[in-house]
């Protein structure tokens, strides 16, 4: 009896784990590994930003609410589930007017990171999706395509594998 | 008795122009020119990033409602009453795990723009106001601070004294 409830609670906690992770539909296509395109992410609030001098991209680090919370009050090791951090990269231009200020060109892709802690517990806590182009496509051949990004983002595995540290605000 | 309607007519639309470009007061001192720090603009949403590297400093350009509406729409010449942009300034970095990314470090300042063409009408269209520091403090002497922000805008007059151009986005 014990483990059939047990059962049934395993299964409940599954379904409520995917529905924080798994954002609403946007209507674009999902990650080959099976990520929807978090609804909304061009509203978020600011994580970060940065320029890439080694591939001469800008990028905005956007979160969700959970991960704005996490990062104002400093639990960002680990970042706590249902958090989602986005990138928005563009490629770099000068401004015209200010030539010495680096500044965006084309939008490049938008790319991001859901923490779920336990439906990600055979790998890195995350779950890692990209969309490319203003057509929003999804990034990567197969459902492996998190490994690449996994690769990338080894060296601050004890970071809870994020780059990002959140910027200083009042 | 046209005149005197006329004479409360403008005053209640002074009114109205005041609360319009003067958000809620939040405990900081307001800018010496009379405007108040903008209720929440940690939390607007992303109009653009830049690199400054003739002062190495990056800067999140965000905008109040009325702004990511009419970067959205392409109605930013001129923008319309309302809308407000801001700036988050940080020197720079390199990432410690990635010194190829130029990341912030601490904060400068935050910087904000705020339409109202009719109550601004005697100059630009825009009050000018700047916050330095994590303690927010009103940036400039006297009730002309906004003639230093001018002088460095004016190659942009004609693009409604605005140097950011929304950056693509999906």
């Amino acid at each position: 009896m014990f483990r059939f409830i047990s059962s049934i609670l395993g299964f409940v906690l599954i379904l409520a784990g995917q529905a924080d992770a798994e954002p609403a539909s946007t209507g674009i296509q999902p990650s080959p590994n099976g990520i929807q395109l978090p609804h909304g992410y061009k509203d978020w609030s600011v994580l970060s930003v940065s320029h890439r001098v080694d591939n001469r991209t800008l990028r905005a680090i956007v979160g969700n609410e959970i991960a704005i919370k996490a990062a104002r009050t400093g639990q960002t090791n680990p970042w706590p589930d249902g958090a989602i951090l986005g990138k928005m990269v563009w490629k770099e231009t000068s401004e015209q007017h200010w030539p010495k200020a680096i500044a965006p060109r084309e939008f490049v892709h938008a790319e991001f990171m859901l923490k779920d802690a336990r439906k990600y517990r055979n790998g890195t806590g995350w779950g890692w999706a990209r969309w490319t182009g203003l057509e929003q496509k999804p990034y990567g051949k197969d459902a492996n395509v998190a490994q690449e990004c996994i690769a990338c983002h080894t060296p601050v595995k004890s970071r809870d594998w994020v780059f990002t540290t959140p910027a200083e605000l009042p």
